[in-house]
């Protein structure tokens, strides 16, 4: 399926403010960025880098004023998200090096706490796939999507006594829950079609049965229209904006995902 | 300055052929991307990688009948390439690690058959920027530019032979040189605004003075409005497409640079 | 100055367990590694890796019974650290991309929660290496070193209430802090000569003036002798060993440091 | 099995030379490094980085006078190799993106002109394994392995024209004909047990059937007892010195392969 992303981010500066942004979608196995637009205004000097997890930054320093980021996307991607029931649990010496760092605690996942959590909510699950749907569900059925506070960074222990969070932080829970029983878990900030209400959203993937595997606790039922802007190991590293100094809110956040017919691309 | 750059290549396809384009400028430390859009047809997968020396690359099988690309961009570049008369040698030992594989010969650029001729050329030169000026002057005086029969990718040593190249031969030319004298030197393919005839284009870039610098013995001076779309060792490194089995090559071209007014961006 | 380390790490293995373990130091700008022996026993099949951060990791699951890794290198390494006061703080839009992770709060560093202790802490320093320094001091003064109860890895903010640690604590909250006046900061696992009482030794590393500096609050006095296994942002990622399954410590570790006569290397 | 090896070079230095040295063995998937010794003699400042490739590679300048370098591995190799016949050729599309660079062609290898031979070569086997056996087989009955005049870097096509080369220039043809058939190879540079006259080693390995395997036209039949010091696309990428300035080869060059037996490892 075929959607158009869009970002809109304004800021109030007061003091020239160095940020890192995290807006730009790649091209990758799972998606095709058709086209793409990324405007700063006032236009100040940007460079581009990629992280230690191929994700595309900007920096810049924003000069006080209003200042806005507006970041446009056509993207193929998957109408379904693949889903493998029975897919199973892969052996940590099978594992490609490339998902080990994965397996560790992180700092908004703190895996090491939740061993006792995870045996008993994937307790009778084949190993794999199974416990981490089982997780998922349990996340759905316990924790409250509740967007009040959100703006302050819980980990995935406070958010679990808390018994609610936002999307990034049902999200956290479920990395640091399989972690625990050693299935790779990560972070992915992006959008998703059709999302209630409309804004940037988190959600996480496990690797089991050889690969990747989309989990959101946030829905209902596993569905497609993903589209990922960064992947992490948590919130620490996926942040779609890192701003240095004095702490700078948007004061206006426009999201938009709308379905394109195919023959308009 | 900004420059909207276009690039459509069409190409009639007889049997599955899989391919591998590099037509994506990056953001990075000399040019920004405002916009970009990438479109093939008939829509096939496709997916995107970045190889070992950062270039964007997308991997695709065209089927039988008329296939096209066509790629646009909105890009902010300098207007005038930095000009460093004076700039040093750098001892190789002072070298950063990334640039040491541009001293190697490759390929198309067989710096161990260039000894003596850059020794003569550059004789008499301060050590750094003003030798590799001297080579771009040399490879102006003596290598004529000239298009016919480019189909065949030569090295500099059988280009130096013939006496006459593209662009990309000439850069060849002043690659394997620099190497030669023990300065880092690679290819760079991309866009030039005015580039008389206008086409994809190629040229090398030096390090010297702590930097790469920009350098092109295919104009009478040094100018601005260079879009980088890749880099690498030399032609093999930076195709703008690889394809793979019976060869087979674009029926049609079209490039197109302009200047964008920065209101319009 | 010539070192010769060696560890050796001897666990009781009940069921076959996974091990990520990170004992190899590496050639690179600060040490050279003459000589190194990696030895484990009984022998199973053992894999290498590098991480993210460039450390060499060895995988290997390990079989019921005594299991022993016993490693020894040769290693040149500065006989004093750089100590460089007054070095300054370089802006965030200066920062080389590679130092940005450092940057961002970690699974033990949270460095969101320090802000204001740092501003306290460095409060009329010169901006860079002297509020480095001064965080450096004030842990020595106000962090007790107890090894009591080390096992347990607790984060920064978790120490600093507290009131005691291991060096590995006290160099994450060394870290928090220079994270939170936007200097980045690393942990570091390695040797340090002397050290008393001789073990795995953990510091950490501020990146002010253009380059890394070693900061050590566990020692008196900045020194040399460090012999560096492996980089990261925390505990996290730095661990000696990661071990998968019901946990194992070691029921064995010897360490030693001893200075080796230049003319015997 | 266990091998011992060991390379001594020495070199009369008559003025500061620059090196890069690719003489350390790593640990990887297919050996295991159990101890290692690299001296430099006089000792001079040496630094160690990683190539492209994942090759470790020392950069020094030598003094005027002998210069020598000496190491030693204790490597766990497979005593055979493994044979596939029948593995089949990987379609381009289905390729690992490592393993798309290998497949171009190189300074020493122009698989672009040898399209025709290695059709004729390869007629009627099985894509995939068998066109490589073939191809290693053609090499062995048509290339005379001859030491004389080595020390001049041929290319493929240059080899082929002359009827015989050392062990670097028979994987030179293999890897050029596997190339142009659009199987990925590549050089690897390392020791081999038993080889006769002992010396430094070159042999080829292609991606067929999913995975690497080891290929070599200077041996009657394929065995094991290899250890691999580096890859590369050619002999440009995995030289085992690369120097700087007037030429320099060493004056002495002692290459030992010696098995162990397991109990002393």
């Amino acid at each position: 399926m075929w959607l158009r992303t869009s970002c809109y981010l304004e800021f109030d500066i007061t003091v020239p403010t160095p940020f890192i942004f995290m807006l730009r979608p790649r091209s990758g196995a799972q998606q095709w960025i058709a086209s793409e637009e990324y405007i700063h205004q006032p236009s100040v000097p940007i460079t581009e880098f990629t992280d230690n997890y191929g994700n595309l930054c900007q920096r810049l320093i924003a000069q006080p004023g209003t200042f806005s980021i507006s970041t446009i996307s056509v993207v193929q991607t998957n109408e379904y998200s693949d889903s493998a029931p029975g897919a199973p649990f892969i052996d940590i010496d099978l594992l490609p090096d490339s998902t080990l760092s994965y397996l560790l605690p992180s700092r908004y996942c703190e895996s090491d706490k939740f061993l006792t959590l995870a045996a008993e909510i994937s307790q009778g699950c084949l190993l794999g796939y199974d416990q981490v749907a089982a997780i998922t569900q349990w996340i759905r059925n316990t924790i409250r999507y509740e967007t009040v506070g959100s703006e302050t960074l819980l980990s995935a222990a406070e958010v679990n006594q808390r018994g609610c969070g936002v999307c990034r932080d049902l999200a956290h829970i479920g990395i640091a829950l399989c972690r625990s029983l050693s299935i790779p878990a990560r972070l992915v900030v992006g959008y998703l079609y059709q999302l209630q209400p409309m804004e940037l959203h988190a959600w996480f993937e496990a690797y089991v049965g050889g690969r990747w595997y989309t989990f959101d606790a946030t829905q209902a039922d596993l569905r497609g229209g993903y589209v990922t802007i960064g992947y992490g190991r948590d919130a620490a590293d996926v942040a779609v904006f890192n701003q240095f100094g004095p702490p700078s809110y948007p004061t206006q956040t426009r999201v938009e995902v709308e379905l394109m017919p195919a023959k308009n691309v």
